[in-house]
């Protein structure tokens, strides 16, 4: 491996980033990883973080680890400012690099739909730092029930919002409701963590609308089972420190979760290629950038509409697909290939997780709910899970918990400005 | 139980606090535990925290989980800020409450010795947000050198000076060279983290002061094995963002770590008993405070001198001690008992681990160094760790560790205003 070989630089050590520098292991390419974070993050399970499920190590790698045995790679930890696609050169925080082939996986957050002040009262779930501060707002709002002696005013505290009911709000609703009726009632002397109510609250007519109707139907009553209330065809007009407005209702509620609307990662503008409503790029069929054939768009950064009409998901399995098709272009435009190539989204089926026992499953048009589907899905995502030891910890974590109705990781730390006026940074 | 029980308050949830506890679990009284934190922490393993090497919630557990089948105390999340000894009363961050009883273990923190500018440069590890700091700067030191050409100052990336050799600073120098020259050679492409130097600076004549002569020397050299550079008889004059004046000797070193001085938490002042130079409470010989036999000071908090005329150490066994006398003395005391039962410190040994198969450990005359130290101190203390699933998965980590070479949780998060301007909050 040389300084002759071809630069390919990927942007993001997500799903789609690694899937392709791992396609390209034994390519003649010189690959530099790029991230501003040093871990890769297993994020289908990174809702059991915030609600103090998993410790972050168990679903976070460094990409270093991960990548060590490829001779090929050069990890920098750094952020992607901006892409000139005209001078081939990525602007980081600390200088520029240039590239021959460029892969863009930065990913996407969530969206406030222009009420960014939403944010520090709703925090969403994209990263550890995010999974950190809704399990300290979660477990902090049960201590202060606990401190409350006006019944109102304790009742808020008890009161949880989840805005969104697609796969994260739905788990999330599911992992709160386990919390409130079954780890904590044995521990709080005054007040009563089986008074919380969990309200999944969303716009569209039903949850987890990536599913079946049926499927969906099913997923509704199994949270409903679990004691999660459900809002159907509810939009939030307003989010302040005592609760929200939903519709004509007021709700007081100290708690609040975004599980909702998707915003692309910034980056997508300076690549100069049409975006749609949420800021993602519009890739060519191959998943290259109009007009930049060496350039690659993939994950939740890119939108792409398949055959059928219907678009891509946003979800890990769609990612590593791109980043494998985009790392298979490079590879055969490098051997002089000028064909370029159609992805093609290959479905292996959808997975929710609602709680114990609880889940939906859909595989075309295999089916499953309850039981089946939850042990289908733990098994996927135990074996997705990055990392030999990871599975097995995280396995034993659920194994404890399943039993024992504990959780492995309720662990107040840091502060939080807006909730948290009592818990200091110094030692007790 | 009821009111008219006497009221035992209980601040503090660490080993002595937790200790006095459980200790009146089947007294008849009520007991109130008041912590700023959710958590108990296991502080001797804080420094694998610090290192990447457990997770955070494998040494620490919520204090209402470990308490919950105590049914005579109510646990209260919240910062003890004055006690009142005259009104028996403790004034917290959220309104007062009254005691006929009255422990407190608020234990203590790192003294910078007048130079409190220091904080910030060279954190010390005493809670877990100091054990995430560390790990933050050491993990993103070496992706600083990575990104560095000029080699001078490369090498101050590389630098790590760890000021104090008692036992958190012989740990973590150990783990910092652990991690150097066996976890990440084998991940960075342009630095070699072999270069790095791991310094171990003692304004004493030995490391390891509370061990035996031959056992520090002993120490010393195994750290020496394990490449750590130990200066002994040197000062710290100076540290600022680019390193460290040691006497006459200017070192360039961006991460420098504090293990040093004590300083006992400011409720001491409160309780208007003499102090010592750290601000911990001289208590009479029932470990009481003098004027208020019904108020006692236990744990790092409290200075006592034996009859032997050393002083009890500040070590977890000596405040889980501390903490069952005074909780034996409120005991007696309510059964009518006038006789001030004197503390006496049971030593049951000494160990101090420094690395892969290197440790000291000493109980009376008894000593032992190199591997069988190093598995009597691995059993001590998975055995002390609270709660059977922590045992587990730190066990599992350690195993992990011991034969890849890879250390559980090199995760970094959050921000660090001095040394980390490219790593950002929100998501790629």
């Amino acid at each position: 491996m040389t300084d002759s070989c071809p630069h390919v630089v990927i942007l993001g050590g997500g799903f789609g980033g690694l899937a392709a520098a791992r396609e390209l292991a034994d390519a003649p390419v010189r690959i530099t990883l790029i991230d501003r974070r040093n871990h890769h993050l297993f994020q289908p399970l990174l809702y059991q973080v915030g609600t103090a499920g998993l410790s972050a190590p168990s679903i976070a790698a460094p990409l270093r680890q991960i990548l060590r045995k490829q001779a090929n790679i050069t990890v920098l930890m750094d952020e992607a400012r901006a892409v000139d696609t005209t001078a081939r050169c990525v602007h980081l925080g600390q200088g520029d690099i240039g590239y021959d082939y460029l892969i863009v996986g930065t990913g996407a957050t969530h969206a406030y739909f222009g009420h960014d002040d939403w944010a520090s009262r709703a925090p969403g779930l994209k990263t550890l730092d995010d999974a950190f501060a809704v399990r300290r707002r979660v477990l902090l709002a049960f201590e202060r029930a606990e401190r409350e002696d006006d019944p109102v005013r304790r009742q808020a505290w008890l009161n949880f919002v989840i805005v969104g009911a697609g796969a994260t709000g739905v788990e999330l609703a599911g992992a709160l409701a386990e919390i409130a009726k079954h780890t904590l009632p044995r521990e709080f002397r005054r007040s009563d963590p089986r008074m919380a109510n969990v309200l999944l609250v969303e716009a569209g007519p039903r949850v987890l609308p990536a599913f079946d109707e049926d499927l969906s139907d099913k997923a509704r009553k199994q949270l409903e089972k679990l004691g999660v209330q459900v809002r159907l065809g509810t939009a939030v007009s307003a989010i302040d420190e005592e609760g929200v407005q939903l519709g004509e209702q007021r709700l007081q509620a100290r708690t609040v979760l975004w599980a909702a609307g998707v915003s692309a990662s910034p980056l997508g503008v300076s690549l100069g290629a049409p975006l749609d409503r949420a800021g993602r790029v519009q890739v060519q069929a191959d998943l290259s950038l109009p007009g930049h054939r060496e350039v690659f768009v993939i994950g939740d950064l890119a939108t792409f509409t398949q055959e059928s009409g219907k678009p891509v998901p946003g979800v890990a399995p769609a990612a590593k697909q791109m980043g494998r098709h985009a790392a298979l272009r490079v590879r055969a435009m490098i051997q002089g290939s000028a064909e370029a190539a159609r992805f093609r989204y290959r479905d292996d089926g959808s997975l929710a997780t609602i709680g114990r026992m609880a889940a939906v499953a859909q595989f075309g048009k295999l089916k499953f709910s309850g039981l089946l589907a939850w042990w289908i899905w733990l098994v996927a995502h135990v074996y997705f899970l990055i990392g030999f030891r990871n599975r097995l910890v995280v396995l034993m974590d659920w194994a404890w918990a399943y039993w024992t109705y504990e959780r492995a990781a309720r662990i107040v730390t840091g502060q939080d400005r807006e909730s948290a006026p009592s818990t200091g940074e110094s030692s007790e």
